[in-house]
């Protein structure tokens, strides 16, 4: 009776016929990121912390901070290369590999949180970056949200374009693009030398991530003014890379159970984003933080800056273009929308 | 053998230790839609296939249209008496037994869908749903949001606050409890009657939901004046309820799973009434459909007629008192974080 019992037997028979036993399966997930990144990082724990709570146990995922397995930015190539099975991470770390692959995070004036959302889910988003990440033997699934990010801490104010010229800013990625060209001597620091850089005038301004994380690494000490909005980074979603041939030897029931866990973590993330923010911020202004709106001849001319470097793009990379033009639309047409309900709604509310 | 593997034998086994099987559980959730309102629906549709999904089939959940087991406005009395296992619902349509169970969902000049989801993960508001649903042996999660819905359809245009005095719409709710303060004649008619009611002329404006939805009644047919925003309901969020008894019986697994697979249903849904409704919303004003803001006017009136009725019930009711208190704390802190943030980042993109 035991043997007949045995799990060994049993998860030969197919795993979806109800009664049968589910396999013990033991994988480990490397991450993007410091453990102080608490909120981001923990989208990785939700996801590994529900798949075991939904299975029981019998499916556990172990997570690794950044340089515990591989270096933060060495997530893909991991994944890919199967020395884990699934990362977490930000697909725009990898824009050197396809430049494409900017748009499943978030891009300077792309979508907000929700909206990135709506193109994963219901607008072929998910369709058009499953595609890119086939290249790579990976599957992605987004995992998480910042929401709408600040726009950093400047030791001056800026009351123009031109206060913008040759200032040293740390900003990576796209938004440091478009910065560089408005003309600002752009940086890139690792998030724990951000501080000192700025405290001993190093650099003249820095952003991270919002309140929250800013907060932690003491920004508002080293800086006064604090810059809103973050508009090269107006929803940024983080995700899950699995290797595609660990993927398709899971049962499906756990593929199922991944990919709801995913899901989970990506609203889990957002929410608690916006929850602590709204603490964070308040003990900031509270302790001296002087909020300033960009003025609008900045935003308007990174936005036009931003909107060259995407015809650039387009034309020297037809994956690019393939994916923004469907981006883009999708993106005009929900902002119709949303400026009617949202917009309309919030901008009443909160004046 | 045969026997030794039976259900029964393992389901009295603690069901959380890996690798024992996990039973087969049979539930029924009736709901509180027409299974026209398909994206509503669908909301429960997810929950029970996600659960199925992700269990082979082990729980299977069978869901049914309003009326087919109990009318669409007593899911909560047949989850309670046992009726059905689950349901899929709005906490509002119980303000009756207990005034509270409005921030469930969605109250005038409340929270938007990422604020809601905000306050139910990580501000309090699950923990202060799953008290005033104690009483009633039931557990609520969320399990899906339409998004900030549109102001309804008229029949002519409204320039003034004025013009709103003695006017026939069909408002129900919290919304027609404001409306009616603002000398609306307010009509209660279900979705189905709200067409002829609007065409014939015997209501003069009636409120659904959304593009989408408002389209396949034909509203568009029968008035031409769209206004937005819906301030009655910026962000309403849909539920699972679940009769405490039986969800206690359930293996650990399962509720994990039934858990995650709400969640999911919460995002889904909103990410897809957000794609559907860029379409409709173009298709509605390519058909000559003319979007109008209401006037600020009316809606500062609404907003301080809302706050009365708050103002009122809290010194009513206790338990309303209670939770509005601390919705209401939330809302002002997390509205300044989106003013911030969101708002200045959507305000220039959009305009």
């Amino acid at each position: 009776i035991l043997v007949a019992c045995d799990r060994t037997d049993r998860a030969n028979s197919d795993p979806s016929i109800g009664g049968s036993d589910l396999p013990q399966i033991k994988w480990r997930m490397v991450t993007s990121w410091p453990k102080s990144l608490d909120t981001i990082y923990g989208g990785a724990q939700t996801v590994c912390d529900r798949v075991s709570a939904m299975t029981g146990g019998r499916f556990s995922i172990e997570f690794y901070a950044a340089g515990e397995i591989v270096p933060g930015l060495e997530v893909l190539d991991a994944v890919q290369n199967g020395t884990a099975e699934c990362g977490h991470t930000a697909s725009y770390y990898y824009v050197g590999k396809n430049p494409a692959l900017a748009f499943g995070t978030s891009v300077p004036f792309g979508l907000t949180a929700q909206q990135q959302n709506a193109w994963y889910y219901h607008g072929g988003g998910l369709a058009a970056m499953h595609e890119l990440y086939s290249d790579f033997n990976i599957i992605n699934f987004p995992a998480g949200n910042t929401g709408a990010q600040m726009g950093g801490w400047f030791k001056k104010e800026i009351k123009s374009l031109q206060d913008l010229k040759g200032l040293k800013m740390r900003i990576p990625g796209l938004g440091g693009e478009v910065m560089s060209r408005l003309g600002v001597n752009v940086q890139v620091i690792p998030g724990g030398e951000i501080y000192l850089a700025l405290e001993r005038g190093a650099i003249d301004a820095a952003e991270w991530v919002g309140p929250y994380d800013d907060q932690k690494l003491g920004l508002n000490k080293a800086a006064s003014y604090y810059y809103y909005p973050g508009w090269w980074e107006p929803g940024p979603t983080l995700e899950v890379q699995v290797n595609k041939s660990q993927w398709e030897k899971l049962p499906v029931e756990y593929q199922e159970i991944f990919k709801t866990a995913a899901m989970e973590a990506n609203l889990n993330m957002l929410s608690k984003y916006d929850a602590l923010n709204r603490k964070a911020l308040k003990s900031l202004t509270d302790s001296g933080t002087k909020l300033v709106a960009y003025p609008p001849e900045v935003l308007q001319a990174g936005k036009e800056a931003a909107e060259s470097y995407y015809a650039e793009q387009s034309a020297k990379s037809s994956a690019f273009k393939k994916v923004y033009d469907q981006w883009n639309q999708f993106r005009s047409a929900i902002s119709e929308w949303n400026k009617i309900n949202e917009l309309s709604y919030t901008s009443f509310v909160n004046k």
